[in-house]
């Protein structure tokens, strides 16, 4: 049997970044890396190409009576920028205290290996377990899954399953198990912003045109009210009040605004009106600035008035809003608002439609339910209770796994999404990590989830 | 005899770039060629070490019974960012029609290269010329000679001349020669806002904090009216009414603003009202974004909340206005408009006092003025008219050249600043170029100043 931590350090190594070109060995190092580990435990493995980065899928368990449980991971990782902040290298997994250290440790090289180990530990206990297990590892989740239901499409026979089993989302203490129902959608879009026909002297030509950086400014400036909300028309109009039990399940966190404001590292909140920090995280749709460019940002100074300014943007979505749904409205509001003086292109970037699934107990037309799925939900519970000696609770969340959209559309199977990262994490940012204590029960847990399906 | 226009190639091939620390080798090659330059043609030539680049004395000449020019040029170039938008390499250069392209072709290489080989030939003509001339050539122009008014004080005794003769301003055609009798100051600095304590992802965090790039939107956004003109109190308040003779000179230009939009690739003017373009940019002070950055700005979309964002700011500034006089009220200004939920500083960067000169038939106190520089006026608007075919015009320019101030406080020195650059030279910007009508209409001309100055 491995060590799953002497994996995962192994896993890390791999710089798997997605959105950069330059990282493609590592991609296909990664792939390598998952594709020998679920070999040695007995799958057989493929890498399946899509029109960039391919999808490894790995089963084991023929028998059509046994359960069939599809799990979801993806391998490739944020990139590292900025690198100067980070204590220790973001490719060499670094066990500090609790945590292990490193680009990818939560997100999610350190989950799927959860799994994988959990499901390593069955197999080397009783080698014929009655179940049935696909492993579908994508690598472009960083980037928004876009390949991804084109793969679903093309590969709907291999993956009949009963249900979805993963853990790509998050707790939030080290204590107590979540499962995420629910996660909102986003819709990403960059603006360019061009002004003269080149850079220009600001000394020679300033103070006479409309400069870039000062449409830029001015644009954004416009996109949020003084009191934190989007200053879109329409932009709220779809949002759906939560039901009253999400308000129960979110007050028995016992979450506190002043620690979380204290973990921020910022002095005061600045939320919509009517809703807590916690709630607007999970309830209401954003739209956040990911970066500014323009003009010189080197050393020293550039007298510069640079030729284009831009944004990169994305709005989180909830229920009722998608996409597609979204995005003209937006557009054309940005458009109707671009400052005299500058032409504007918007360039859609990837979308996801947000994701919803109502947990057993809480349903309302509970014969609308797949029994397997409810099974899973069921006995998620019960092994989480008997590891983290509390019950779990039932959270939707603020980020966004668009590919639950598509396998609820393409393969028609909900998901049962098992906690397992902290925000102390560091997710898509400097010093990401994952706790060792979490690490530890999340195989335990997963190993007695997939033992109580395999009774049947 | 050189061929200027080779000698020029070499010099650009040296890329001076002060600004960054990489381009050290290139600086002192830049300096090695003009000691060559000036040795060759009889020059005594020292490097005089400041805090970071040495400033190139080179004298000839011994009578104190001679008039004494002292010639002032810098060696040093901008950075040649953006690279992908230069059309031939920017340390190559290359000829193509009437032009020469390369980073420092026009500022400052080929102007001064001008004085050089006008030099040159009258000393190849007459090597015992009656004139001291005296070449101060400095290496922190395009940083804003923050160490030249040390290595003024420190090095006055060497530069004891009856005035400056330069060439590091502009024109506007290629047929008429432009004397600048002022040159706009400068207050630059960065502005950082920094928000939580490290980044953050947008999806788990988005929507309950002020992203700091939002907040610089909304800071910057505030800077102006939507006039065009600048949003700080006071800011204006120091502006002096140009003079009638000013006005008149920049009439006979014959400026076409139609013409000036379209060599800028724009629509529309955005000129603070009461002034055209032209006036607005010589007489009215500015507040100029020169870059923006913060989160990511790589290929693809990374969903994070940078923890910082920050701006380069550029004032220019007119008479009356000095950096000291104004950067109080401005930074006062802008941190009292600190959006909530971030923290602001401020980082001065270098700062230019305004300069004017009053050429003697538009004094109106004669009696004020330096015979010799008088003298030097007269000679410049004879050469010029001569081979120019028309007589020269008077403005103001646009862009700073802080050092005059200094020249002017330390030495006690006036600037005589013939014009050599034209707009279309594309000065800080991709495929910076010189006229070589210019150069060769340049070099007759300071041949002819040169030598009536030398009658004495």
């Amino acid at each position: 049997m491995f060590d799953p931590v002497e994996k995962l350090k192994e896993y890390v190594r791999h710089a798997s970044v997605s959105a950069d070109p330059q990282f493609k060995a590592h991609m296909a190092g990664a792939q390598q890396f998952l594709a020998d580990l679920l070999k040695g435990i007995g799958f057989a493995v493929e890498l399946v190409p899509t029109a960039l980065h391919p999808v490894l899928v790995a089963k084991r368990g023929d028998n059509p009576a046994w359960p069939h449980v599809i799990i979801y991971g993806h391998y490739d990782v944020q990139p590292p920028d900025p690198l100067d902040q980070w204590k220790t290298p973001p490719f060499e997994a670094t066990i500090k205290g609790e945590r292990i250290y490193g680009r990818g440790t939560a997100d999610n090289k350190g989950p799927l290996l959860v799994h994988i180990t959990a499901v390593a530990r069955l197999l080397e206990k009783n080698p014929n377990l009655p179940l049935r297990l696909t492993f579908v590892v994508e690598g472009e989740e960083e980037i928004g899954s876009k390949n991804f239901k084109a793969f679903l499409k093309e590969n709907k026979e291999k993956l009949r399953g009963d249900f979805i089993y993963m853990s790509d989302n998050g707790i939030l203490s080290p204590d107590q198990m979540i499962i995420t129902v629910g996660l909102r959608g986003m819709l990403a879009f960059e603006i360019e912003l061009t002004g003269p026909g080149s850079d220009l002297h600001s000394g020679m030509h300033g103070g006479v045109l409309m400069n870039p950086l000062q449409a830029l400014a001015e644009l954004c400036a416009s996109l949020h009210t003084p009191d934190g909300r989007v200053n879109l028309p329409g932009f709220y109009d779809a949002v759906i009040e939560p039901q009253p039990w999400e308000r129960e399940q979110l007050a028995k966190v016992g979450l506190k605004e002043k620690e979380y404001a204290t973990f921020l590292g910022i002095k005061e909140f600045h939320t919509p009106p009517g809703y807590t920090p916690f709630e607007a995280i999970r309830f209401l749709p954003t739209l956040e600035f990911n970066g500014f460019s323009g003009g010189y940002q080197g050393e020293g100074t550039k007298t510069v008035i640079p030729r284009t300014a831009r944004v990169k943007i994305t709005c989180r979505l909830v229920p009722n809003q998608t996409p597609a749904n979204m995005k003209e409205a937006i557009f054309n509001s940005i458009r109707a608002r671009c400052p005299k003086g500058v032409t504007l292109t918007i360039k859609e970037q990837h979308g996801a439609t947000p994701y919803v699934v109502i947990p057993p107990d809480r349903s309302n037309t509970p014969k609308d339910q797949s029994p397997a799925l409810a099974k899973c939900f069921r006995a998620v519970d019960k092994a989480a209770t008997e590891v983290f000696g509390k019950p779990p609770i039932y959270l939707r969340e603020g980020g966004s796994v668009g590919l639950l959209a598509d396998l609820k559309e393409v393969l028609g199977l909900d998901a049962v999404m098992m906690g397992l990262f902290l925000p102390e994490d560091n997710l898509h940012a400097p010093n990401e990590s994952f706790h060792l204590g979490v690490m530890k029960r999340g195989i335990e847990t997963s190993e007695r989830v997939l033992a109580a399906l395999a009774k049947g």
